[in-house]
């Protein structure tokens, strides 16, 4: 099968080279540096998106954000214009509710296929192939999807007919990964108060009580104050937050919980911690409480 | 040993049936009705506090608040007039941080000990010894409450010698349990509104990204519906979340997540939910998406 | 001057009947029974944008929202299209801060002005010229408009060269207005759950501290449940709040309380109250506190 | 009439000064150099309370908080002990209900009267005879103290036999305070991101639509950076919000603006504001906005 795979940042580029040995591939990146090394993989690289997707089956994008996705879509020479009839885009980039429909209803106008299919795990789930796949679309096109989330993912969890349904659901997710991690810091900062170290508290409440990894991951960076690199970076998750929050609007379902989030992350971008890791959040409840 | 044991509701009579066997027991509860059982099954049962802890060396509190846990203490005939020179009172209810170093102070100047030892745990986790113990207090009297602790939980986090710092850490727990079921529930509620079952909700975010018991278990309680009969009450959780902002008050370390979950247990409580389990508190996400 | 007016909803009715006499005013509106009767008036009605504009020297638009505004302003044969070089559209509109920024941009480019003005007053205000104006764009394009102010308004604020400035302000005040209305539908609940009538609430809050006829007027119509018709619908606030969250997000300015506002006014809207006045905002303080 | 007057601190000295020409006045501070001008203003200076309120028929008291009335009433030699049966003790202090509830039954059990009276006004009001008086309690003894109110007050709201409601609504107006407050301060902090002036923000929104002397009040000690001396200090802001939040919960009255003042408020007491000015809460603001 010929596939596409656009946009590769760490995620992307750790996605691509699960996908070089089983299919055709073409890739493409804006920045074409970060394109190169997969030429000696095997892949074909790009030189434009009209090239990349040129004879492809199905074109995967792993983009940033949204204003880079619809870019690449909508833009002179982008997806709409240069995908063939019976294509699909499967877009596995965290994208917003509306952009997500906006696609779909454009590519179902212009007779190609759209497959929401956002992921769950970092860039090591990523190469082991060992991501979760939340994939909504139509069923055929789904279908046609299968061997590619079979090589990328552990699982996939089908949601339906409808596209942006499973972008809503990446976007609930990423929203309580950011509570969890506010949770322990406000706990983390309270317990320091009280006399608590927050190595202490996390080992307390995460092995008495909440059992996760993910709260192991992240509350194990915040005791470590593991700020840099940003494995996922505070202004990312920002934009996911903000993005629930305008799902919600839309769908009229409060999300009082995810208010508070967004204040915390934008009072934590204006302090100038954006490019940190996520983890930093933690910085504002400890500054909250007097803490230095 | 001689151990008295004085509060004999869901949680205590499971923790002091461990204890039967392997000390010499005496309980006791208000509502002596509960406390008879434990005839049979070789423990002594105490007619009044005083009956209850003379002679015994440790005297476990279980109780359900504060304001029964100060009765019983300063109460008349209660433990500080009650305890002998030299005995402890180990207290395993979840207090707040006020009463419990009030408590500390009173059994110091009565030459008495007091250690404070929440703990986490169902029931069930109580029956079979697999609760997870928070131990402070002078290290001397932590360690004689050693055996009952062995008898009791999986383990022990000893957490210094402050003993109220147990309590603060149990209540950043329980806030921690609220946050995450009051997290499901609004991403079930937004959830259902973009068309996805709140069990698939559950089951996505709790398989791809927080894996966590916890979130399996109050998840699973909400999306079967299952408010009563109550494991945990509401009021009780409002209770524990108004305990961790009061101590959250006095060290002066916001907690802002736990600000809206008072409101929303709280919002519980006004419309008659109190005496539901605490995942009951879903309904209110519910209610305020419009969902009936 | 040649003016040309907007949109006749009901501010917009109220405005350009105020202009009628001191101006060569041509109206229009989308649905066109209201822009009829101007005829009678002395007013020349305009068939179509195009058509209303065409030798305006100044074009005032009081419209609805952001979609509205952007369609008028952007669609075929719109705004952009259609103004002279030189001719200035005056947005008394409450817009966003990025619609505002973006018809700036856009108007410079095409070589015509731009000044945005929004207003604080409800239609009688309007009908009186007793508005108040933000104004804020190049100073001489907002000199220009001074004639029109005039006659419009008890007082113009100039807000600087940056014309969206002058939405950003409004926006900020109508959470301010939005707030103060949450804050007494609280005290209302609060109050009336102590025993004390929401009129003798308001009457002694607003007597003894606040002295605000803003909170009188809101005040009063939560006291005496005129919710309908809407003088200011819900679901405008809502909007506006939300917009003001938007802009916050921009600028890196967490507005916490707006967090809040929206949640409610969310709910609001979910359980069908979007089109009742903004008083009825005061209805969910109600039912959060059991009161029906 | 014999009246006591009991606590000269800002608020009690000017209001006791308004008394001392129409009654028989006895005065007592704790620290005696505050009551011992006095004496040369025709009143008497107690020694301690018992002999300050002997033979008195009203005793006023106008104290910091809780802790401070508590003592007064319930310790050795305090009010309840000193207190001539019929007499009656008029709470002008800002109380909290629980503890207002508790003076009205120990009053009411020793055979003597108990009137909660709290005020709205600073200190030059008080002066003035321009407070605004919150009057509860038994009727015939709110007739008693008229006298007494009409020097002190412009205005005299009557709340009902029920004392403790006169502090409920105190405190839901002294929290609107601090949401007015907290709103100016959001939107200053928005407001000169977006380029504008806190001065000019405060302008527009209070000539064209709050239109509040509070929010001028408040407001402009803002803009002018005026935190110390604190007229209201902050930390006292903190404790009247707490205590609404208590109140509220005891009623099931959610009121979440409240949860956000208090976490900004606390935020500000964690990082030494508590000692200046109310208006200090502003800081906060501004930090969170990444303004230094």
């Amino acid at each position: 099968m010929r596939v596409a795979f656009l946009g590769l940042g760490r995620m992307g580029s750790a996605m691509a080279r699960r996908l070089v040995a089983d299919f055709d591939l073409t890739v493409f990146n804006r920045d074409w540096a970060k394109a190169a090394p997969f030429s000696t993989l095997g892949a074909r690289v790009g030189g434009s998106v009209r090239e990349a997707v040129a004879g492809a089956e199905l074109v995967v994008t792993m983009l940033a954000d949204d204003a880079a996705e619809e870019a690449l879509a909508f833009g002179p020479g982008g997806l709409l214009a240069s995908l063939a009839p019976g294509a699909i885009h499967v877009a596995m980039s965290t994208l917003g509710v509306a952009t997500s429909d906006r696609l779909a209803a454009a590519h179902a106008e212009a007779g190609q296929g759209y497959v929401a299919a956002p992921v769950f795990g970092r860039p090591p789930a990523a190469e082991a192939g060992q991501l979760w796949i939340l994939a909504a679309g139509p069923g055929s096109q789904v279908a046609r999807c299968q061997p590619v989330f079979s090589k990328l993912g552990q699982g996939v969890f089908p949601l339906g007919e409808k596209a942006a349904t499973a972008h809503a659901l990446k976007l609930a997710g990423n929203t309580l990964l950011v509570t969890v991690l506010e949770a322990l810091s406000e706990a983390f900062a309270f317990g320091e108060k009280a006399g608590i170290a927050p190595e202490t508290t996390l080992k307390v409440l995460n092995t008495a009580l909440l059992k996760s990894p993910l709260a192991e991951a992240y509350g194990g960076a915040v005791v470590r104050g593991a700020f840099e690199p940003a494995g996922f970076a505070l202004r990312l998750g920002l934009k996911d937050v903000t993005l629930a929050l305008q799902a919600a609007g839309a769908l009229q379902a409060p999300l009082p919980l995810a208010g508070i989030l967004r204040d915390r992350l934008q009072e934590a971008t204006a302090k100038g911690y954006g490019d940190q890791d996520l983890a930093a959040l933690s910085r504002i409840s400890r500054e909250a409480a007097g803490l230095t």
